[in-house]
């Protein structure tokens, strides 16, 4: 069990090709117990982005603060806070911050893809 | 693949017996093609809390708006916007809100106990 602020943990650059102004804290993962599913809150700047990449497991994500594009499939959405996005595995996708200041959403994915 | 405002969802009262004042909405679930976890948005009212209750899975919680209280195994947390929570199964514990407007969170819970 742990109860903490988000912003008091510990943030890390992504270095994935393709990231830029993108950092990651893992809000609850492995370490905590959680077997099944991983809770990570992504912060991108101004002009940051994650990679346009596809893998197998899906994403569950909430946007917490900012503005923002999802590309997916080659297709651009806008992202606003408490917009929810669905992402189910295998499919092309990339998140960019669309505004003028941090961009902040969590992200879950399975154990499998964390 | 969905993209939805998460204030466009429906919601439902929580019957469950000792709810009061607590509604959820399922953002992702099973019928979006989540086999892993299902992300779910309760809305506690002034004076409303979830059951005090336990079961086997895990909840994976992050606190959107407002001001709470966590009961767990009888000890009492504070919760504010921005807070993340992780209960492992077979615990007892009810979220209360502890403040004059509307408590959001996200529950997160994996498909089997959702």
């Amino acid at each position: 069990m742990k109860v903490v602020k988000s912003s008091d943990v510990s943030k890390k650059k992504v270095e994935m090709e393709g990231a830029k102004g993108a950092e990651i804290r893992v809000l609850i993962g492995k370490d905590d117990g959680a077997a099944n599913f991983a809770m990570r809150l992504f912060e991108l700047a101004p002009g940051g982005h994650t990679p346009l990449h596809a893998h197998r497991h899906e994403h569950e994500v909430f946007i917490v603060e900012g503005k923002g594009t999802l590309i997916f499939e080659g297709a651009e959405y806008p992202l606003n806070a408490g917009d929810v996005v669905f992402l189910d595995g295998d499919k092309e996708h990339r998140f960019k911050n669309a505004g003028g200041s941090a961009l902040k959403f969590l992200c879950l994915v399975p154990a499998s893809g964390a």
